[in-house]
């Protein structure tokens, strides 16, 4: 039998450093701008919501980040996650085509994000925070941040997408496990919340919401800061853990990628991945290709434009360039609750304008067709964003096939589908339909867009 | 910061042989008796059930039995699985004691199943079955097989006690993402479940019924065998991996374990860890403390009889000398459903007889605050049953550390709660409280055991 091989690193080779691809790019990504002046932010604006040493991981132009001792101890549990060849998905696809994979489900709160979550409140820490606020879609951010904050004695508070909330009460149950509180957004705990449910009463939410929630609360209180679960440089940063043990791992395995796939919602788990393998490229290395995986029903880098934005509904955030649908769009309550993000990371963004990756929507039901297909071959049950990714991965196997070419292809299974099983129960009763966003609430939403003359 | 350490062995360090604890009893168990002719029965007797290489495994006295190749090609999609030190738990305890667990939850379904459902799905396509029937609580055992199944091409039908079908519908998604049929039981699919609705239309079920449903399918169609995810002795065999994997990553350690703890439903987990070690007690090794742990609504260690019984409610199995609390007996529905059987494994019933080991019973709220404590404390999320070890390795810890003691503490950590939410829930709503069974019908239930004189 050609049965599933598994890449495991010893300790030792859990990175030492995070990666920054601010180092090596050929151009900066644009500015991040004060939505009042219209210039550049200094750190100063970002101190209300951050610890001075992730705001200086935000603008850093390092090319390494050493990871502090006890972030390194904590990665321990679950790190480095192991690298699986998916040889029982591709003799299923009868490919000759070599599918690899990062599997992120390994970790305690079952994805990627305690890869950052634990740095983050670790930094908090040090810092001498008790409180963080944060916004969670699906609830794998919640739950990252509710498990580190239980680690480091840290009070969390997360905000969940109410249609999210209401689909996955075991999310919620989870973060209350760890001892964190868990509220539905909008609420009327703040006054981005009241202002949208005055609009809505019941109103589902959006990651775009939630975050102003979370902003607020952060803002007007002085013991409490804000964080955020993707989007942000040193956020992608936090997660390059990922793509630079995959290295070492198909090293061991003898292989070089040919073809990159991840998923993208606010770009963390894709950029954790591929980030390291587009440093080694621009450093001279080999040229792969990279393809960014996206929801059709909410669209940001197929369909979205690459221009200033608020990374919030209520604009309590600095302006940011990305590909965007709008601050005021609210996408379709699909079940993939972790792509439901108006924008995309502006270094995601600003590689998609260099040239450097390639973007392409999938619909929902067609990405379950192929996370069921996985988890009968490989045994491991995707979490509903990462079905994107595998679906992007299946696709270039299938090219492979039609091209009869070898090639290799890498993707993140950046989590586990555990608490997501409504999603499927919905896919086998037939009720997992495909939904659209409405054409009209997107021309509206990027007509509404801040105009900002190039800074 | 003392963090949790994890003691990772190499996949060359995978057991190459299951360990089989009937090589060094002192005195072999009672046998198994056809209930008809009340003698010891033969491997004819259960060739409708079982292929004959499991039959021969299950009256083996070799002390190693060789795992077949494409088994631990399989194993090593998950194993070896981690041993961890729970210094962060050591350290909320305030214990001098040093506590460690294997945890099984990294296997494809969440739990230590699998690795006895590889081989049993492995030995049934190499004797040409293409149809498997079992039961499973609250379906680790039934997402194990389903999971083991979808790998070997054969297809699985799982009868699931009705109350667990019913409290934990995610559980039946899995196995059907797995590609395996589930069924509520009692059943109108067989005579036996048809049998029990006639009295009772909407009975709860129990782990005996379900048995019965699944060995009359097996036992009625030529195609068709059946598995059993527990208390035989090959499947108990099976899990030896787990500990002998412990014994090697204490060796890393530096440590000998004082006191082993393990949940009992069937006795398998348990038994997976703690045989190994017992057997080299019994060759002339250290003695150590070992501890079985069940829930006081379903104590047949602590409060049942050591007599022959039916494995099962409808009386189709042959009789086995086991702790019972009568086979008609039907515990009430507590969240630990892995944990609902009447019986107990007769290899470990016999131990417990030969006072080999101690047993110990917790009600349902005081091992949910065990549970609670363990995640927050090390960021994994236990299973209803797992966190009857839990409890038991905390109470060791904590007499350590009246008594001063710094003895090492090992336990299984037998499987994840991703798919138990409910349970948790439920605990932090306050609706989880103890339940008790009806002294009256265990009265009833022991009364109705079977007369058989010794053999």
């Amino acid at each position: 039998m050609n049965d599933t091989v598994k890449y495991v690193l010893d300790e030792s080779r859990i990175p030492k450093h995070w990666y920054n691809l601010m180092a090596d790019l050929p151009s900066p990504p644009p500015p991040v701008l004060h939505p009042g002046t219209m210039q550049p932010i200094g750190p100063n604006d970002l101190a209300p919501l951050f610890p001075m040493a992730l705001i200086e991981q935000e603008v850093s132009t390092a090319r390494e980040i050493e990871i502090p001792g006890p972030v390194r101890e904590i990665y321990r549990q679950w790190r480095p996650s192991p690298l699986y060849r998916a040889r029982r998905l591709e003799k299923v696809l009868q490919t000759p085509a070599k599918i690899y994979y990062k599997y992120e489900g390994v970790s305690p709160a079952g994805s990627h994000k305690p890869n950052t979550a634990v740095a983050q409140a670790f930094y908090n820490r040090e810092s001498g925070i008790k409180k963080i606020t944060t916004e969670t879609g699906a609830g794998q951010w919640g739950s990252a941040l509710a498990f580190a904050g239980a680690l480091f004695g840290i009070e969390i508070k997360v905000f969940m997408v109410r249609v999210s909330y209401n689909q996955k009460p075991y999310r919620r149950a989870l973060m209350e496990t760890y001892g964190a509180q868990c509220i539905a957004s909008p609420s009327d705990q703040t006054n981005s919340g009241r202002a949208i449910l005055a609009q809505k009463k019941d109103h589902p939410g959006s990651l775009g919401i939630a975050i102003s929630e979370a902003v607020e609360v952060a803002a007007t209180h002085d013991d409490t800061k804000y964080a955020l679960g993707s989007v942000l440089n040193h956020v992608l940063t936090h997660q390059t853990v990922v793509g630079q043990e995959a290295m070492a791992q198909l090293e061991m395995a003898g292989d070089d990628p040919d073809v990159l796939v991840g998923c993208t919602g606010g770009g963390s788990n894709f950029a954790g991945l591929v980030f390291p393998f587009l440093g080694a490229q621009l450093r001279g290395g080999k040229k792969r290709r990279i393809v960014a995986i996206e929801p059709s029903a909410c669209p940001s880098l197929t369909r979205g434009k690459y221009a200033y934005d608020f990374g919030d509904t209520a604009h309590l955030t600095p302006l940011v360039k990305m590909h965007t649908l709008g601050s005021t769009f609210t996408p379709p309550g699909f079940h993939a609750g972790g792509l439901r993000y108006h924008g995309m990371s502006p270094l995601v963004s600003h590689c998609k304008q260099l040239g450097l990756l390639e973007a392409r929507a999938y619909r929902q039901k067609e990405v379950f067709d192929a996370g069921v297909q996985f988890a009968r071959a490989e045994g491991i049950l995707p979490a509903p964003e990462a079905n994107h990714a595998v679906k992007g991965a299946i696709d270039e196997a299938l090219r492979c096939k039609q091209e009869g070419k070898s090639q290799v292809i890498l993707f993140n299974l950046c989590g586990h589908g555990h608490f997501d099983m409504q999603a499927y129960m919905d896919y086998f009763s037939g009720k997992l339909v495909d939904l659209e966003y409405d054409e009209s609430e997107l021309a509206m939403a990027l007509a509404g867009l801040p105009s900002v003359k190039a800074a």
